[in-house]
Order: C-alpha cells, then structure tokens, then sequence
C-alpha cells in the first residue's frame, strides 16, 4: 500500500513575493509534489488558504505522513487546530518538518521548546554543505558523505530543541555557522523528521538528493505497524500479578472508557 | 547562595479528603517544606488557592526551581500562565515534577506528549520498589540499590514521554507493573526531573530517601551557571566569517529586538 | 533477497546437562533455526565446536545478521576473533545479542563497559513480564502490551550498559527486580540488539512472542543500505571549500590507502 | 577536597619534531598543568617514557580525572594496561580524552568503535570555531556562543562514535567540515568527556577559553560521589520478595565472591 502523504504549504510567498513566483512559479508546494512523484507515495497538496486551512480532520485522520512547510504566517493556524495534529502524531501519524518549520505551532508543541535558532538570510544566498553523521541510517540511503548547496539561508545553532533521539545530518554554513539540519524524534507512538534546507528564494526543493533525503524521511517517519497499546490513559484495575490488590477507589465519576479493557 | 526553591502544592485534597487530612495534615507542601528544609535550602510554599494561584511573575523570576505537586485541577491553571512557566524554564528555571504532575499542563507543554501512563490505585496501596539504574548520578547521591515503598499507586507503562535524556530510576509494582519513575530531561536551558512515587494517601514524602531524592533532584536541575547565548531567535547580519555575504533582506519590517547585537 | 541470518549457539549446555537436552532435545540453536523459519530468513545454524568456532570470516563476511547465545564459555572465544567481528558490526553486520551473551566477550566489546547485572536461578523458574515501552517500534509489532513468561531466570538492574539508543522493553520480575531488557545500540554503521529472556532450562524460546520479538530485532538490526562513507580514518587533502589550505604534512611514510578518493 | 587529575602525555612530538618543540617547549603536559594550576586542582603530570608508561595501577588508584593527550604511539601502551584504566573508569574514574586521542585504546575501548574521523593537516592549519549547543551546560560556563581558534587541524565528520549522552560543541571548519567535538560519555560509574581541538602544532592550549573548557570538563566527568552499587556482576540468591523463589543452582562451583551480600 502506498504511503498517504500530504504536502502542506502556506503558499504564501509564492503569491506575494516575486522573487519566489520566480523561483517556484508552481509553488514550493508544487515543487515537492513533483519531485516526490518518482517514489511512489499517494500525495495530496495543501494549503493555508484552502478549506480549514488544507488540513480538515478528515484528511488528517487518513494522513500517515504530514509534510510542513510554514514560514510567515504560523500564527494563523488555531490552537484548537494544532491540537488535533499533535493528537495524530502521538497516534502515530508521521511528520517532516522543513525549514521554517523550526517556528511551526506543530513543531514547538511537540518539542516543548522555543526552536530558535540563529539565522542570517543573504540576497543571493551562501553556501550550506549537509554533512551524513550516520552513513547507514535509512534517511541516508542513496545520499554521498555530504550535499552542497550553493545558495542557502544560514540556520545556525544553538537551536533550541531538545537532545535528539537520531542526529542524521549536521550543516556547515560559509559564514562560519553550524546547525544540527536533520534531525529524528520519537513522540508517543509518532516520529518527527526535522530537516533543515529550503529557503523559499533558492530552488533547493530542486536537487535531487534533497528530494532523496525527503523521501527517504518520509518513510522513516511512517508508522511501522499500528499494533500494541495506544498510549492512552490505562486505568488498570486488575492487577497483571493475581493476587495483588486491585483498584477500590472510584469514589468520584470518572469519564466512561477512563478505564480500558485490556 | 541557597538555591531558591518554590514548593508549588495543588492543596485542595488536603481539605477534600479526610484520608489525606490524616495522613499529611501539614498538607503535601508542608510536608516537604520541613523534608527539604535540613538541605539548606531558600523553601517557598504556595498553593493553587494562593494569589495569581500561587505562581506569580515576581515569584517565578526569582525561583531557581519550582517542585510541582498537583493532581484533580490541573485544567484550573491558564494557559497563559503554563506559557510564562515554561518560558521560566526555558531560561534555565528547575522543574521538579512530583506523581500525579505527570498530566500537569507544564509538564505535558515541556513533553509534547499525553504523559499518560497505567495507573491502579488500591485502598491500602501496593509495594513499589524503586531501582537505581544509574548508581553514579548527582541524583542518587546517598541512595541505596533501591528504595521499597510498602504502599503506593501503581503507576505504569508505557508512559507516553520522549525518551528521556537520562533514567535514574525504574520501578518495580507488586500488582505486576513497571515505570521509568525517575526521569531527567533537558529544555531549553532547564533541567527537570520527574519522580513517580507520591500518592495523597499514603506517607511516602516523610521517607528519608525519598526525601533525599527529591534534594538531589532540585540540586541536578538548577541551573549549573547562565552564562552563554539565551536561546533567544537569533538574526546575525554579520556572518562570523569575514567576507561572508550579509543579511541583505529587511524588507519586512521587523519586531525591534529581532536582530541582537552579539 | 532474504536477510542471512547465522544463529550462533554455543550448545554445550545442550551436551553436559540433562535438563537441557530434556527442555532442548533439538539444541537451543536448533529450537531458534525452527522457530525463525516461517519468517523467511535465510538460515545458518553454527555452534561453537564447529571449524573456527562456527564463526570463519567467509561466514561473517556474508552474514548480514549475526545472532549470538552463549554462557559458560565466552572465554574460549579468541580475542582475534572477537575483533573480526567486531569490525564486521561496525560495517554494518546486524547483531541480536540473547540472555547470558550479555557477558559475551563481542556485546563487552561493542559496550565497552562490564555488561554486569543482576541474576537469580532457581530451579522452577520465576514469572518474568516484559512490558513494552515504545509500542510502535518495528520490533513490538505484533506483539501485545506485555509478555508474560511462567518461567525465567531473573535478570536485574543496574545492567551495566551505555544508555541504550533505544529502549524498547522493561522487564518484571517475581522476585522483585526490573531489568532494561530489550535494547537497542548503534556503532559504527551496525545495530545491535539486546533481549534477555532465554535461560537454557525453561522453554522460552518455544513462546511465539519471544520468536516474533528476535524476529523483528533481525530486521530492525539488519542494516538499510550500503550507501555513503564506510566510517574508515579518512584523509582530506583537498578541501571542501576551494581556496582554504590543502593538507601539507606528508613528512612520515603513511600506510598506503590512508588518504581515501572520495 | 582538591579534585586529583592526572594529565597524561604522550610527549614525543615534543622530543622529536622542532616545530612542536617551537610551540610548547614545555611540553603538552606542561602546558597544559600551567594552564590548569589555577583552577585550584591536584594536578599530577606523566608521560609515555615515565615508569609503567607513567601509568602504574597506585596512581590510577588514586586518580580522580585522567587527561589524556596521544597521538604516534597509542600502540605502545599494552592492552592490560588498558583494561586496567578502562576498569578504572567503571569504576567512577573521569576521563578527559584530548584531539588525537580520539585514536587512543582506552577511547576506542570505552566506545566499542573505530572512532575514526576525517582529518586535514596544513602547515599554517585553518579556522576552526566550536559552536556550543548547549549554553547552559556545566562545560560550557565562563564560554562564549563560540572559540575561535585561528590555526587548527580539521577533524571532521562522519565521527565513528555512539551517539553521545549529550552534545556540548560542534566545530565549523574553514575547509568546509563540520564536527561533533565536544562530547560526553556515560559508561559504568565513570563520565568520559571528549574535546578535538589540540593539534601538537598550533598553541591551542594557551587559549583561554580552551582552558576553561577542559577545566570544566575535569569536573564534569568528575564522579559525583561513590554511592551505591557498585556495578559488580551481582548474584542476589534472596529475591528482594519475600516468599518469591530463592536461588537454588549452586551445581557448578563458583569463583568467591561472585554472590555478595547486599
């Protein structure tokens, strides 16, 4: 079965700045759906300006991969909305945060931190080289030691997240920074992938290992398997041991299926 | 310098419950304030009904760690005001998370997870024996192999939480369960720790390694020092490197602050 | 292609005591060989008094996944041995290290600490509860909340291992103890998996679960790809970035194939 | 109590190459006991051509923090002697391992890896700048966002290493590499801290804040207290349950003291 992907862009930018229409005239958005194509995913294509902000609840629900691309205008997404995507991540939908994304609600919901990081954003770019920390993780099949980019906006550290569970790629920037650029986390049943490239006026969504490393993260993200607990509240009246003592106090209501069968 | 400790105390089953009145009627905070008060330090006691529910600015900027006991009304504190903690702890604050605090707003905010875990609560409580993974850690300073409680909640896995950045401790449940009950993680530039054992109707925060436990914990999670950046966005027009393209782009205008002098 | 997997067994237990031959009548390697058949691997069975201890570089050299029981005679093993094979995980070789091969000289080696833990054996057994933390880990699928074994030997914290990149299951012990019990690590380019259930005179490794457990862990441990740098020293005369100094000091001999092309 | 630190050198370079003779006339070792006398420790120097390679078990008995600098000749030192520190930092021991140590026995012990890196040695070196990721940490106090060091030896990535407990630096080089060069280790009771700058030819270790650095690491890795267990392998015949099945397998005879008393 195909992995279900959405590709949500704000599409912002691409309509207000001229100098991205020229570099993504079909829109960053576009872009990812065409060079993700190739791999095989069924891909769906969002955005901020669509109906419920391109990201209804029942599309959500039928999403194994949400791909994010914000910059501008994260602010406009509701609370109550960001809500139920942290709800499907820790269900074990997966996530791969680009870019701008380091500020996305989703993102600092779900690192616990402000995600900031240094930054420096040059007309016409500076160079930026991904250097492979972990050569046989899967996000790196198919990736040589390292990707230059010629053009890129500098994202440097400390970036404010916590300690990664996996440090794929690590960046070196030509004005002399550094950022952990690809990064992995586990929340509840879900996996983040957190990848550093793709300044909206370079056309970075256009080389080839980029758009590898992107889809390899997507199916690295993806949710393995749906078996075992699902990490909801587990009241467990009977004990696992027979014989020890067993849950006495419901003295106060509590919501029905607070407590689960097993 | 003593390290100024804020006791945060929900202290509403304290007048709630006659079995909680017989077993701490110095209430929970109070409880720990004469524990905690031979270690030396600068202890401060406030409870949900307390002005600003106990958890105001001057207070908060002034606490190097905050100890949080809540439980039943952890939907009564305001969003706003888990916003200024975390921000508190981001800049380095101490969190020291107690039992039932595993759903506290904060404690989730600082997750990204639904911190639930199994849970049985039985009238007379069960045997919980809580094991040292890590002998050697600030933590376990004074701590022998393990610690058995004759009677405790049981509280259970899978506990939604990130993987932790270190384990100290892992219980052991006679009903049959296991918890990675002692837990440090690192966000932004605090510490926090979070401790499983503290069920309201049992005396587990009179026993003396409990007691040192949780000193040792507010001695891990204070700040070791605050020098270094602040973890704040930071623009940095001028590259490190001489030569380097420059910020080139202020085209928007920008919040004051956004770009910091190094 | 199907993941060749060599089950090593030590299998002297299985000739000097009685109640091993009774429990195993077919060997503990043989009993695995059964078991892991309907999974489609590519099986190869090698015990230690086979030619080279069942372990000749041509054999480790097509290997993909190496999976390791042994108890009483890890010193038998050549430390040149060991190193080969060592060599052959940090290039990728995937190994599930089994119950009393926490003491085998190759998992110490890999650790690089004592592997030390706590143990009982009594002649029935005791009941042993492996609950899973990380639910939708590739290596809990299809596996329920916890399995439940009537019969184990007690394996207890502190287990004397680096901080495991990944914890996937904690274990429950009759007796009293937990154990981190079912462990991932990365080195080099390889995985490894520890699990330690498997005490050759209970039939553990007749449980379903248990064999779709070490089932999984083949596959999780069984490298993704080849791809990208080999992790050997690595000389870089040349630069990244043009015009920064080259590599200058040749003044010793250099073993030939210390500077790499890339 | 002053902190006992042993700073280990290798201190050939220093007899047989002019220009690091030009650089550190004092040697290493010297320079580095001149640097770190302030800070109020009990420091004692050794060298490769000192009795018992200026590692006799007294002295490590005795020795709270090892420093070690090596580069040419890590073969010379015998492998018992390596089991013999490596023992010791299981034991609780600290380990400070400097630059090309990275290729020393008792790192590559302590890691299980190859711990190989990429390397580029110019005559003139090039800029490196150690980014801290972690401001708030205990290495990185009195530390700036970053250390410029005008003249290094690039070490780079991929760093064939476990993924570390935490990440304190990351170095930019003027080549275009990137490093993980400032990195703690957990192993047994002992704390490892890894630190790259140092080449034998460049007057890295004058540098102020590289100094701080290494004097911060000395009490980083130094064991915060001797506590509990010992990390022994650990025979417990008496299940911490009481009624639970006791040890009954005492067929085969065993070295004493392979059950201890609790």
């Amino acid at each position: 079965m195909s992995v279900k992907v959405t590709v949500w862009n704000e599409c912002r930018h691409e309509q207000e700045d001229e100098e991205v229409k020229r570099v993504y005239p079909e829109t960053i958005g576009g872009c990812l759906m065409d060079g993700l194509a190739p791999y095989g995913f069924d891909l769906t294509l969002r955005t901020l300006d669509d109906d419920e902000q391109g990201l209804p609840r029942s599309l959500l629900d039928e999403t194994h991969v949400l791909i994010w691309w914000g910059h501008r205008y994260h602010g406009e997404l509701a609370d109550e909305r960001i809500d139920y995507i942290q709800q499907r991540v820790l269900q074990g939908m997966g996530l791969v945060v680009l870019h701008s994304g380091h500020h996305a609600k989703i993102f600092k919901r779900l690192m616990g931190t402000s995600c900031n990081l240094a930054w420096r954003e040059a007309d016409q770019g500076e160079r930026e080289r991904l250097w492979v920390i972990q050569p046989s993780h899967p996000i790196a099949e198919g990736i040589p030691p390292y990707i230059e980019l010629p053009q890129s906006e500098m994202y440097g550290e400390p970036f404010d997240i916590p300690e990664p569970d996996e440090l794929v790629f690590t960046s070196w920037y030509q004005g002399g920074e550094v950022l952990r650029s690809g990064c992995c986390f586990k929340r509840g049943r879900g996996r983040i992938f957190y990848f550093g490239p793709g300044h909206e006026t370079f056309p970075i969504y256009r080389d080839a290992n980029i758009l590898r490393v992107i889809a390899n993260g997507i199916n690295y993200v993806n949710q393995a398997h749906g078996d075992g607990w699902s990490l909801d509240n587990w009241g467990r009246p009977e004990p696992a041991e027979p014989g020890a003592p067993r849950q006495t106090r419901f003295k106060r209501p509590r919501k029905p299926g607070g407590v689960k069968p097993e």
